[in-house]
Formats: structure tokens, sequence, C-alpha cells
């Protein structure tokens, strides 16, 4: 019973309908008919005129925002444990042309105004050190906590005073959207977000994630460096479709929903050995040596996460007897 | 009836029925299970060992070889109708850190040892002048024609003079084997190519493209770069199965002969029309504008190539009435 | 006697002493005396409002400014023969990020308004081909013509009608305004030119060159630049002290017209052999092996220029002697 | 009374005699005379074979190197004091095309073999996280320390231990050599250092550093980068110069032996008050605000270092009575 991440799942099945019925000749790229609907989608489902590209991983929206946000010689603040300082290979300085991270503290993966205005205080105004240019944070973090709306509203008003602009990480904003009760548009562009990546394989797709800008001036800039990224595909049709079938009926926050109660479920077996407050669907468990081994012989996989600490992570499919046995192997610890 | 091009074409029923076969949980990223076979898979096609990897684009297979094959201060030769020069808004530029493209002329957008001599005896071998590090050719090229092995053997006993390491464009490989008749080996390696992309999508594929290795040594930063560009998708398993459906029994050629065979079907409709020789899917077509307005009146969806000039292309399913029709119109005009 | 170029020439007295009465401690980069009156003493010159950055090259001059203008995405339109293209190492692609050079061609390394609309013209509108962001000039051209005021002016207009911005590589501007007898402003920015390089070592400096910015809007992006390419010298007033030196009492311009009379010394020894006019300080001259090897044991020094042409240069010190030995054995060829 | 940095210090007198002397055509670019002696003299300098290149920064030099020694999906380890962290606007990110620093820890900004290791341990050997590929060191540091023989010789063995290149930031090496006593080569190539910079105009020049190359296969990849970088400049005689100058009769050596004494000097007047221990030319002193105002106020000119500290950096011409009064007014506080 595999709990290393949520990015390996199944596909859902109506996405893999939505393929199948996608497979008729249209137009290339992104002019077939389906690509051609997600901006209206999008902007029905943030209740604001955004544009919406689609992307075959989350580090390519990512970063294909950051380049569009920061120029080559500035830099972007974001947490040490964040995604794209930790797991895309050094992207952001490709896609941006050798842009800096800025690597800040704080509890839980959590960006605090604090620990970002302390760190912009001390670059000095100067052509020698590199002045910062947007500010990064991930909902969920990679260690499965949310921000709420109102942390949101006000690391955008910090964006917004010290003149960066604003980039969210989504790979799991439909973990957060579910765990928060929060709206998309608090979550997001209400707080002053200016770019997101909205995270679907993860949850329930295939190989489509969306690159969403709420500040359409930006759009033909990103999709010229889609393209030239290598990141505009030929059958497009075939990643909007699976978009669309996720937006269809809530289906991306049934399935959010889904993943965070079988993460719960877990974390009530065995509440005293949570590293981090389960928020979302990662749960993070303090276990010997000894423990790990067990749970192991018992058919349970997952990553070790530094000493004496494992993660599961729980999927869109996550449920019956898989998370029971899991939840009454951890209680049994 | 829609000639634009082959890359919007639907994906073969065979490959649809191997992406449902793969949607159950595996490892991510490269690691499941058909990932893991494409090495073996393509070495055995090759006839060598080398190394596959999946990518979603031409545009990222070719130039992540690129990349990998010519540093950010020396050039690539290519023709000037070269995909990688004219339709890939800059993708060589950005992978490989800003080398440039060297242009080269040439009949039917081919590449000549001659041409390329020419190109590389302008160039002072000085530290002014960017010096080549790579020749990329495109098989079959732009304008629909091939290079038969004895072609390739030459260009690449060039490269090898020169010290260029030898690219292949490879989007319509499956073409020009079905065309010359030559064998896939002689095409590429024995003739010294040391990496090339191999196009599925345009072949029956829905964004699965292959880039092969033919140096080992170079694979491990080939994955970085993937990675680092956004392009090593989580899901891996679903691109990875569609590339071993088109390879089982021969589809991936059956496809490219199917394609060929109704190109060479419009081109016998009118021959005396034709802008290049007809020796794989595309179909140059010289027409006055009375006469295109009359093709698209009678359905026939196509690109202007140029004043005077259409272009049609063929697909793995451009066969029947579609096919026949725009026959019997061409010979109408 | 060497004519090879007159950027190996001696430093000019005047240029001697002002570096040696500013060998006093300062305060370091471009924040001492000398570099902080930069801006207003190119303003005055250009009876404009600028902004002077000294830089150490041409090359550092032209690419700060170019990486400035055009996005790693876009394209810069030049000459085939431009300095840029064909003797920086691949130096705006580095600079920039992987823009491409669009090359024109035309008689005398000239870009004509019809060659630029051409080129133009031929670049579909969408994200597959790169956009044009700038159109490059250089006066005095690499073959020794001149653009005068009216030629510049249509230059710019063309630049606006398309939305490109204007380079001007003016390593050689000073033999163009002596050339001409257009003034500095109606050469550069009251035809539309937004950012140049004035070059002073080919004019009597050691190794002061200056980045001039008409859109002072560009100024702190391009000082950061210069910072991080490792061109902001911690002693710049001895680059300053420079400039100053050779823009007092007009010296940069003496300097110019001395060496444009040597160079129409050597034209009107030979007028039936010039490959081009003779309008600056280089001389193209049509001549034979034979004749060649002769020059060289009578013990001038010059460049072969392609098949049959020699190219000579004359500087600001390439006075009496030299220039009527030389003229003399030209005329006896 | 200046002391904010060495870096703004009048040049040498016999630096400026051999620039005037160099005075006369020769040869562009590095072909000169001079520049031709250049490896030579570093060869002897060091006592092995070396290729010596001038250049006008430090950030230039180090750039260079760094971008020989790193390709752009790899890392660098500093200190996160480092120079090229801290000061030089992202030039490693430009120069590498994005390469990442990962910055240390360490007492008086100097990098430890623990620290080193520590955080190469950290990073997973997959493609997800950048790879380290050289490691970074200042000698003397951004603190004023220096790195004995014994501690360049570990920290060399632990790259070579973990496949890193060795990088040396010699900005102020002549310091480091001249407060050890250990001699240049048992601090650089010895130690396994593969290319440093080697820094003159904080030592008595005017704008020329050195870069050294102890790997004589790199140097032709320098050669070109530094061309495509801007920093070829046309009459490199006057930098070759400088150095030659410094180079005569341990000149160098000398200037970095004044500067040194200057500092114990302060040292010796206020040692409860060092931050540091002043091993070279920095000398950093805890000050109440008053304190610093008050020696504002007697003339002496430095820099604020954070909090309740500040910076005196001596240098060649830090000798006699400025030095005296200082020393007196830090023994009265």
């Amino acid at each position: 019973m595999r709990f290393f991440s949520d990015n390996a799942a199944p596909v859902h099945p109506k996405v893999m309908e939505a393929i199948a019925a996608a497979n008729r000749l249209d137009t290339a790229y992104d002019g077939d008919e389906w690509s051609q609907r997600l901006d209206g989608a999008f902007s029905d489902l943030f209740g604001t005129e955004v544009r919406g590209f689609w992307a075959t991983t989350g580090t390519a929206a990512n970063c294909l925002a950051l380049a569009a946000l920061c120029p080559p010689y500035r830099s972007i603040l974001c947490h040490k444990d964040a995604h794209i300082e930790v797991d895309e290979a050094g992207a952001p300085g490709f896609f941006t042309g050798g842009a800096k991270l800025v690597l800040l503290g704080g509890e839980g993966a959590k960006v605090t105004v604090e620990a970002a205005a302390t760190a912009c205080d001390l670059i000095r105004k100067d052509v020698h050190q590199v002045q910062p240019a947007a500010l990064s944070v991930t909902n969920a973090t990679e260690s499965g906590l949310v921000y709420r709306a109102a942390e949101m509203a006000a690391l955008g008003q910090f964006a917004r005073e010290r003149r960066l602009d604003f980039h969210l990480d989504g790979a799991r904003i439909a973990n957060a959207v579910a765990s928060t009760g929060d709206s998309l548009a608090d979550l997001t562009w209400r707080a002053g977000v200016d770019a997101m990546s909205f995270g679907f394989v993860k949850n329930g797709g295939m190989n489509a994630e969306a690159l969403i800008i709420f500040r359409p001036e930006l759009a033909d800039e990103i999709a010229v460096r889609r393209k030239r990224a290598g990141h505009l595909l030929s059958k497009g049709r075939f990643l909007a479709a699976q978009i669309l079938a996720l937006l269809e009926d809530g289906l991306w926050l049934d399935n959010a929903r889904a993943a965070n109660a079988a993460a719960q479920t877990l974390a009530t077996a065995a509440p005293q050995r949570l590293v981090h407050p389960v928020e979302a669907n990662e749960v993070f468990v303090r276990v010997s040596a000894a423990e790990a081994d067990s749970l192991r012989d018992q058919g349970f996989d997952f990553y070790e996460w530094g000493p004496g600490e494992i993660r599961f992570v729980t999927s869109w499919d996550s449920q019956g007897e898989g998370v029971e046995l899991l939840a009454a192997a951890l209680a049994r610890l």
C-alpha cells in the first residue's frame, strides 16, 4: 500500500473519460475547443477575469510564472523548504535566467511576514546586492500546513508594501481550499496573488497542471515563454480536457476532500507522534527505525523525511481498507 | 477535411488502450515499469545500446539534446528552414544558454556537406567568432524530403572531421524510414548521430516524444536538464506506455507508411504542381490564390506556405475518402 | 607601420594626463567625482538629458544596452556584418539570455529600411516565431560607411512604427560625426535612438567606452546589469577621467577628424581600388596576393578582409610619414 | 581619512610608470608583448605551469572561473558571507547560466570541512536536487581572517573526495600570503585549487585583476568566455603592464605587508573591541553609535558593518599619520 506521494496516484475515471472523448482531430497546440474554454472556466471558478494555461508539470507552471515576475538580476523570497528551492533541480534559475532564491525559515514550511520583512531589511539598496522582486509561498505547504485567507492577505499586503510580486505554488491548493473552507478567491487574487500554479496531477489528473495569471498583461509573455521552454504541446486538447473534467461539478474539490479526510484518519490514529498538525493530505510521523521497518514489513510504502521522521501522503483514491489498515498500524505503534 | 498538420491528428486506438492500461498506481516520475522498459525497447529497435527518454514535445527533446551537445558559447549548424530555427520560439537559445544557430541554405531544407563546410570555413578560429560545436539535420525535412543512409553517413563523416557533434531532429524519422527503406541504425548511429528526437506525437501518439542518446555518458546530464526544464512528469508511465504501444509490432512504421502513402496519392494527382518531390508525408503545391480559395470552398484545410504555395500534411489516419477527395480536387485544378 | 586597427593605437597624451591626475583616493566604483560628472557632461554634449555609464569595452556597452532593450525571447535586427554578430563571441546571446540576432543584408554593412521591413514581414505573429524587439545599426559601419542624419531618422521612424527599440553601436560615432557634419543629436536621439555605445578607446582612450541611455527609466536596470556582468570597476575614476578628457574642448572630434583625414589620404592614392567609398577611417582596398605581399614587405601591417581585399584602419595618431608612405605605396601598385 | 576599502586606494607609482611605459602601439587584445608575458610570470611565481588572464574586476575573474568549473545545473558551495554571494549582484548566476550557491555558516566567514560536508550530505543524489560541482573559499576572508596552508589542504582534500572543483577568491590573497608566511603554491595549487582570482586592484593596481588557471585544459574555454562577457579589452597591454609591475621584485607582497601592518597598528590600539582576530588588512571593531559618531567627527571614514560594528580597511598606502591618528582615537574610546 503506497503512501509515497499523491503524484503517483491513478487518474480519476472521469478524467480518463474526458481524455478519450477528446480523441478527435482538432486544431493543434492550444487552438482546440477544450483549450479555448480554459480562460472562461477558470474565470468562473475564481470569480474574476484570469488567464489559464495548461502545463504538464508544476515545475513548468511555477517557473514560467516566476520568469515573468522576476528579471534575471533580482530575487524571489521563498521558504527554505519550498519545492522550487528543494525539488526542482534549480528550475527557477533556468527559467528566470539566473535569478536567486532568498531562503526564509519558519515552522511547517510556512513563510511569515516577519521572516520575509527581516530578509528584505538585510538587503542593502544598492547595485551590489540582489534586490528582491517577488515573494513565493506554497499552499498547502511542503509540510502539509495551510495558509488561511487572512494569512494570505497579510502576506499579500506585505508584498505590495515592498513592491514585490506575489506567487503561489498551488500544487495542493485544492487541499488548502478543502481544509480552510476559504474561497479560492480569498486564498489567491483577493489576497494579492499575481500568478499561481494550480495542481491537478496530484488530484486525479494525468499530466495537466494549470498556470493561472491574474494580471492579463503578462499572458502574452507567458505564452511565448511556454513555447520557448518546449511546453506547448501539439495536442493540447488532451491536457485541457483533463482540467475541464476536474473543474466540472467541483470534482477537484471532492478529490481534495477525500485526500484530506484520509489524512485525518491517519492523524487521529497517532496524534502524539505528529511532527506537524495535519491540515491537508500529508502526515509526518515520528517513528524509530524499528517502527519504520515494522510498518514496511506490514506492506506500507512511504518516504523517510529526516531522522526519525516518515511521511505519508494520501490522495483522492486513498479510501477504504488501505487507509484503515495503516491507521490501525500507526495506532499499534 | 483537415490537412494542416500531422501534429493535430487523433491518437491511435492502440495508444489509447495502452494509456488506459497504465492507469494504476506506480512509482512516480520515470521509476515506473513502463518508463523502465524504454532503454531496452529502444536498444532493441536501434540494434545498439541507447538511452531513451520520454518528453512531451519535439522542442524539448531536440533542445535538451542540443544543450548537452553545445555549450553556451558555441554554435549549431542547421538549415535556415529547420524547425529549431523557425518554429520553436528560440528554444535552442533558451536551453543552451545562448548558443547560436548558424543557418545554411540548400534545396528542400536539406543540409549538404558543401554548405556546412563552407559555413565552417568562413569562421575564423579565434575567440572573437563563435566556433561551431554541432550539426543538426531534420529527417524527413521541413519540406518533406528525406536523407538516405548514404547522405547521413556523409554528413556524419563531415561532422567527425570537423569535430562537430551530430544531432538529428527526428520528428518524422518514421516517415523517413518508411520512405527510404533504410534501417533506423543506418539513418542514425551508424552514420554518427550522437542524439536525436524520435517523433511519436505526429505518428499516432498523444503527448509522448522520445529523446534518444547514442552516447550513454550524456544520459545523466540530460536527465538533470529534463527535470530542470520542467519536463520530468510525475506520472511518466502514461508517456512511456504510448511509446511502447507504438513500438510494438512496428506500429510506428505502419503508421508512417500509411501517412506516406496518402501523400503519394496526393502527389500523383498533381505532379506538375509539386514544389518539392514528395518523399514523406508533406505535399507542397503551387496554386493561385483563386485555386486555394476553391480548395477551401470544397472543405479542405491547409496552410499557406509562401506566395502561391500551399502545404498538405497527411497522417496515420489520412486514408480513404478524404484523401481521395482531395486528390480529385487537386487533379481538377 | 601598423594599420591593423584603431583599437590598438596609443593613448592620447591628454588622456594619460587625466589618468595621472585622477590618482588619488576617492569613493569606489562610480561614486567618485569624475564618474559623477559623466551624466552632466554627456547631457551637455547631446543637448538633452541622458545617462552616461563608463564601460571597458564596446561589447559590454552594446550588450548591456541590448539586454535592457530586448528580452530573452525576442530578437534584434542587425546587419549580417555587424560587430555584435560577427566579432563579439556571441555576447548578445549571453547578455540577453538567449535573444536572437536576425541578420540583414545591405551594401557596405548598412541597414536599410527596406531590408529591415522585409525581415519583419517574414516573421509570423505567433508564439512559434521569435518576435523582434529592437533594431541595431553601427555608425560608422563595419565597412567604413556612415549613416547621415536623414538615414538615421528614417530608420528611427521605421523602428517606431514597428514598435522596435533602436540601438546604435557607436564604436566609431565620432568618425561619423566628423564625416557627415551632422550633429550628435541628429545622429542619435533626435532620430529615435534609445541607447548607444560611444567609442573612446579607438579614438585616443585607454580602456573607457561609454554607454549612453536616452531613456532614463532604463538606467537603474543597466546599472545593476553592469555590476552583475563584472563591469563595475572599483576605481572607476580612471575610466571617467579618460572620457572627460576626450570630451573637453572637443578632443574626441579632433581625433576623429585626424583619423578620417588620414583615411582620405589613402583613399585618394588608389581611388579605383576601393571596395567601399571611404567615409570614415577605414579603407578597404582590392589587391592581388602579390600586391599584398609587396605592401607587407614594405613594412605595412593590415588585415586580409576576404579574397583579394585588405583593410587599413587609421587612427587619431595616423599622421605624417607613415600615412604618406602608405599612400605612396598604394599609388604605386 | 578614508578607511572605507582598499578598493579605492591610489595606484602605486610603479604601476603608474608601467602604464605610461606601455603607451605605444602594439597588437590588440592580449596579443601584445606584456600580455604575452603573463603566463610565464605567473608560472614562475607559482612554481608550476599556470595560465594567467587579466580581467578588470574580481567579479569577472571569479565568475569566469566558476562558469568553467560549474555547469548551469549544478551548485557551488561557499560561505554565506562570501563576496560572490553577497556583493556581486548575482554575477555567479549570470556567468554560469543559473547555477546555485549553497551557503555555509562558519566563524569569520571561513568555510570548514565539517560545514561543507554537512551541506553535501543533505543533498539527495537524485535529479530533483541540485548536485554540487565546486567549492569556493576566499582568502583572506570577508572578515579579515586567513586560511593557512594546512587548512587549504584539508579543504582541497575534501573537495577531491567529493569530486568538487576548488575555487579560490583571491581578492586579498596577497594579504593572506603576507599574514601566514605560507607560500603561494601551498595556499593554492598544492592544496588542490583549480582556479582563482588574484587581486591586484586592492593592492596598488588601477584596474587589472588576474584569473589564474591551474588546469591548462580550461584555458581555451575561459578565453572564449572572457570575450563573450565583454571582458577582452582591446588595449590589454595596459592591464598586463600593471600586473607585471606588481609582480616585479615582489611589490605585490610588499604592498600587502604594509596594509597588514597598518591593520595591526589599529588592532593593537583596541584589542578588546575586535569582532574578529585581525589577520590581514581588515579591522572590525565594536562601537556604540555615539562612539562611531565621534570617530566620524574626528574625520575618519568607515562602513557600518552591522549593529554596533564598524569596519576599517587598510591598504598599501595606509601608513604614517592617518593610521597613527586612528589608532590613537580607537585607544581613546
